[in-house]
């Protein structure tokens, strides 16, 4: 366990050499990054929750035909997916302006758009991962036009399979953001779904009050964090055992004790 | 001729009514703007160069069937130009990687892109015209899908009508700016060409030896700007009569003696 080899330390997770060939581990770290990691802390218990979620959202995900590297979680912080080649750009979709958006064009937050809009980032953290067209990714060949097709429908459906999802347990989508991934079968490859969905890459508003349910409460130092991913998570029936936050408590205990 | 009604101030032109209803006349200012109006300044006689510029080319364009809003030229800084309702978009056309492009994407100035790019900027002072994609446009209601059609191919065909006028004349055409507007005929419209095309939006280097030929010397301080928009009126084959700056210099003398 402590000897397989690290592929790549990100800013929430870390990534692993997964047993077999073709697969990694990916680890759920709790620290939190905002404003391209000007700011940094970290969550209590969010790389389990965000573990968990993001294999709940990506198992159901699944039963609807979206394809992705999800394989099986592993434990509480490690989930086993395929390994992709990660498509360098940040799909973000949108259902009410927030954030960026709202900076960027001058909407007022919480203004519902006409309809759903698909932005795209290209990855690139030196530069702050700028917001680029289709015609950029085209022109530098970031992805094939084929490629962009299967995104942004994948893209489409996954918004409206989880606004749905969230609307039954009281919360708003108001944006997320996405990554993709190809999966090679010899010289062929195919668009998949990967990385993670979560409270990190998700604005979620409950629909009765507009409390903010996700990393907002960490970037606008609004506090409460830890307890807003556990909310999200406990509304999602999820950590029925004990609850979110006492199997969170339980992990950092555990951790503390094990260095 | 100074009663009539100025409808709009820019930075770099003045729009008065026109002689009959919808027409207006573009005045040509001297006065110049960067990054977004925080510098600013004059480039002596450039008000009468574009004027000319902008003149050939968009009569040259209209011979390739590219419908524009220009009538005719009334005089030195002023031309008679059909009123349109300006779409909100800035359409940027590249073809070498150069300033904002280069900046936000990490591009070596001077490299020139595997193919023609065309960017999308939301013509906003007050948010420094933002750039967008398609899926914004859309999203807003900027302009139609059918509207973007024609505001994309006519942007292309003028692409590389331009190259070749320059590339004719010892001129590598980098990039440039246009503005589209809609042309009512009762409730029907029809995109046509607008605004200018001068050295203030364009980017243009000496084919030999690089040299900046357009806005940029202003925006870097690179000195001898008037010399640079005469240079390439000069080469174009305007002002055959005295060339431009000595035009240029006679139509200041004769503002100072006018005030
Ligand atoms: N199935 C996969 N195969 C390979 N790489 C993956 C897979 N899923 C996600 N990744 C990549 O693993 C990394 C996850 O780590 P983390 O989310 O902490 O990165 P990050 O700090 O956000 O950096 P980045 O800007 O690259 O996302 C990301 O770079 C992500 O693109
Ligand atoms: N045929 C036309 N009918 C109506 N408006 C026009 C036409 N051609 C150009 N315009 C508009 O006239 C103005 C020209 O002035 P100028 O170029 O100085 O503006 P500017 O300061 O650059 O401001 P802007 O950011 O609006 O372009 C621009 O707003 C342009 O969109
Ligand atoms: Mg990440
Ligand atoms: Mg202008």
């Amino acid at each position: 366990m402590s000897r397989r080899r690290q592929i790549y330390e990100g800013k929430a997770k870390i990534l692993y050499e997964g047993p077999e060939p073709g697969t990694i581990i990916q680890y759920f770290k709790d620290d939190a990054t905002a404003f391209n990691a000007e700011k940094k802390g970290t969550i209590n218990g969010k790389g389990v929750i965000n573990n968990k979620i993001s294999e709940h959202i990506f198992t159901r995900l699944e039963l609807i035909g979206i394809p992705s590297h999800f394989i099986r979680r592993l434990n509480m912080r490690e989930q086993l997916v395929k390994q992709v080649e990660i498509v360098p750009i940040e799909v973000i979709v949108r259902n009410v302006a927030a954030g960026s958006l709202s900076k960027r064009l001058g909407i007022e937050e919480g203004t519902p758009l006409p309809h759903t809009l698909l932005e795209y980032c290209y990855k690139d953290d030196a530069l702050g991962d700028p917001l680029v067209a289709e015609e950029h990714i085209a022109c530098f060949g970031w992805a094939t036009q084929e490629e962009m097709q299967d995104i942004s429908a994948m893209a489409i459906r996954i918004n409206d399979f989880m606004a749905g999802m969230f609307a039954g347990i009281g919360i708003k989508l108001i944006d997320f953001k996405l990554e993709f991934g190809r999966l090679f079968d010899g010289d062929f490859s195919r668009i998949i779904l990967a990385d993670e969905i979560s409270p990190d890459g998700c604005r979620l508003w409950d629909i009765e009050t507009n409390e903010k349910l996700d990393k907002d409460r960490f970037r606008r130092d609004l506090g409460g964090e830890a307890e807003a991913y556990q909310e999200v998570a406990r509304r999602l029936g999820l950590f029925p055992e004990g609850g979110p936050s006492e199997v969170a408590d339980l992990d950092s205990e555990r951790k503390k004790r094990g260095k």
